[in-house]
């Protein structure tokens, strides 16, 4: 079974909303095992529409029709595709009923053209929208089945998860079940990535496939079968053998990140964290954070975004920043002892440098940044040039100082294989 | 002139990631006054690329293709569009000279499978790439126009902005042009919005339309006009209207924050800024530090997660905690108290607050978040009822910090109007 998600809307085509509509449906009809070969949007335009609904129809055996089910003259996805499938269009008394509750409910004055809405094509089923006015349409023509959805996306799935769906299933769609994990790849580009298990690539059933993500590389094993259960059987190899041949590179798995792979380890270690942060101004601390629970191994931080603040409370020597820079592997050096120190914290991580714009110097250009890594063996201190605008550069600096933490706390070496 | 943004990537189409890219391009392509069409999606499969390519030449004058440009054997957009338009590939030693430079700054490998991101179809104007290796590709063939871009969005913003969309510019391709602008607005909530301005609604050109944020309301300008300053002596008058009924609440424009807001108000009245963070981590000094030149005000901040910081680094008596608890507007009051003090602050803002998803009480609920804004006139604290998951909890918590202390910036009282 092939689908194909059409979005009716020159509200996408103008750039003014993304197309999460069909995001969410691809992942749902991923779940039943139904393969979605396009995604196409069109504008509020009849023609075009029916064209973009014709070809649908033709190369795909279920259309999904999200937007135009409103009840302005704008919105006509319905009158469109019941043209388009040569059923006319009967005024339905119990959608009526509905839409009139809906309004009474709101205490809204019913408005005339709320009408258009209660108009249904001759023979599709009604699917309650349980959140607003437009009732989501499913209809079977020609061997082709088609929902008409409309376009909130609150209310797109809500109409999908209490009706279409379970629709869907009642008929016996799909059946075969897509299951992905995601292996998460740290300290490593995507080529050595690509040169270490590119072989893999080539397997059909489970697919895995590469994409760079910034400073990490994910993993995407995915595999087909009759049941969940049966297609986390067959992905279960391929990640074995992907997790021995990049080892602990693989941080994490799915919606997991480097600052949950950092905490499990900090845990399992029973070591307590504290920061030093200077261009980043809080956002490691704020990454560390996000993870629920931190408050086991995350004491807090410094935040020395004025160079006196550095010295009064990270303790760095004023002729330190006077030589050296504030932005100098010293200085991060000191800070992260500082606070270490300060907090009473087993490992502490510092970051100092110039996210720019401005700032820059040609010693020390914008993206220049210094690390230091304060831990009971001593201080580990190194510097990066990152790339990007302002936020890219502080995103970045943060997962790399998380990234060497995490390698010390694997390796016992922030530099360790 | 019409457009089509055809995407390429499987990992679109099983709902892994949206498409952010095809509305980047479609806003991108309305500000030159380019009309878009279609946005169309297809996975990484030669057959369905090239009939999608076919297509897209076939009835758009412009072709945008995003994706596909990778290193790995995934990655055929380049290929398959070469091949639809009967080109052949050449290396480009220039390109491929390119790759290796990005490989050696990174001290990184360079791997076989680079030297396949240096091929380009003959006669195509390659758009270097300030942030990956694959460079973009511009096209000209049978009256069309074909820009091939890397799929990352942070490249292809990139790429967009600083070569194909100069390089459109210098072909004169457009006609009338859109404009818009985002006058956002704080401390009211969409109905009265609407009931203070909704009769401009009802203008036709410039349009204004509202859209409700978290925390915020967005009011979105919009006109159509011969050229860019004809758009904008369209928009001054409805956006003056808007600012005389507003007033200070409208607070930024366009990319605008409210940590510019905050920062420019600071910097006019010549006072500095502290912070002291409990749940939000380090969340409100990185938002404030989101301003590039913030050093001029932002002095740092204090992130005491663990109750022994509030005590140690922030003079929070330890009995006030366990008779209040962490999260009091007592205990807020003394954190904003403490770091003001200790960093030598004109004015200070204070977070305590349950961010969950653990650590709820009947008296404390998750969402529960008590603030505290210390000022040479003396303390101010309050507490807020804050929905939303963890990182939304955390995240609505510093907006409504920062808005309090430009409330009080502006009107001098931290309720203000």
């Amino acid at each position: 079974m092939i689908a194909e998600i059409v979005a009716v809307g020159t509200e996408i085509l103008l750039g003014d909303i993304v197309n999460t509509n069909a995001c969410f449906l691809s992942r749902r009809l991923a779940a039943v095992g139904v393969d979605v070969y396009h995604h196409v949007v069109v504008g509020d335009n009849p023609g075009r529409m029916a064209a973009a609904f014709r070809q649908a129809l033709g190369r795909s055996d279920l259309v999904v029709v999200s937007g135009g089910l409103g009840p302005t003259e704008d919105d006509l996805s319905k009158e469109v595709m019941a043209e388009v499938l040569g059923l006319p269009l009967d005024f339905d008394a119990a959608v009526m009923a509905g839409i009139e509750d809906f309004f009474r409910k709101r205490r809204r004055p019913l408005t005339p053209n709320a009408r258009k809405q209660a108009l249904v094509p001759r023979g599709a089923t009604v699917l309650p929208n349980p959140v607003g006015t437009a009732p989501g349409l499913f209809l079977e023509a020609g061997g082709k089945m088609v929902f008409l959805l409309p376009g909130p996306p609150g209310e797109l799935g809500a109409v999908w998860e209490q009706h279409a769906e379970p629709l869907l299933r009642r008929l016996g769609v799909g059946g075969q079940v897509i299951l992905s994990r995601t292996l998460k790849v740290c300290a490593m580009g995507e080529s050595q990535v690509a040169h270490l298990v590119g072989d893999l690539f080539a397997s059909s059933n489970p697919t895995v496939a590469p994409y760079a993500k910034p400073g990490e590389v994910h993993l995407r094993v995915t595999a087909k079968a009759s049941g969940p259960e049966q297609a986390r059987e067959l992905m279960a190899p391929l990640e074995a053998e992907i997790r021995r041949r990049l080892g602990w590179r693989v941080f994490a798995v799915d919606d997991g990140t480097m600052a949950h792979a950092v905490g499990e380890r900090l845990v399992a270690a029973g070591l307590t964290l504290a920061v030093a942060e200077s261009c980043t101004g809080g956002m490691l601390g704020a990454l560390i954070t996000t993870v629920p629970g931190s408050s086991r191994y995350f004491l807090g931080g410094i935040v020395a975004y004025a160079n006196q603040v550095k010295v009064s409370h990270l303790d760095v020597p004023g002729e330190l920043i006077r030589e050296r820079g504030a932005v100098s592997e010293e200085v991060a050096g000191a800070m992260a002892a500082g606070v270490r120190n300060r907090l009473g914290a087993d490992v502490s991580l510092a970051i100092s440098g110039v996210a720019g714009p401005g700032g820059g110097s040609p010693a020390k250009p914008v993206g220049t940044v210094c690390f230091a890594l304060a831990r009971p063996e001593g201080l580990f201190t190194w510097s990066e040039f990152l790339r990007g605008d302002r936020e890219e550069v502080r995103g970045r600096a943060c997962q790399v100082a998380l990234t060497t933490l995490y390698r010390y706390l694997v390796t016992g070496n922030p530099e360790g294989e």
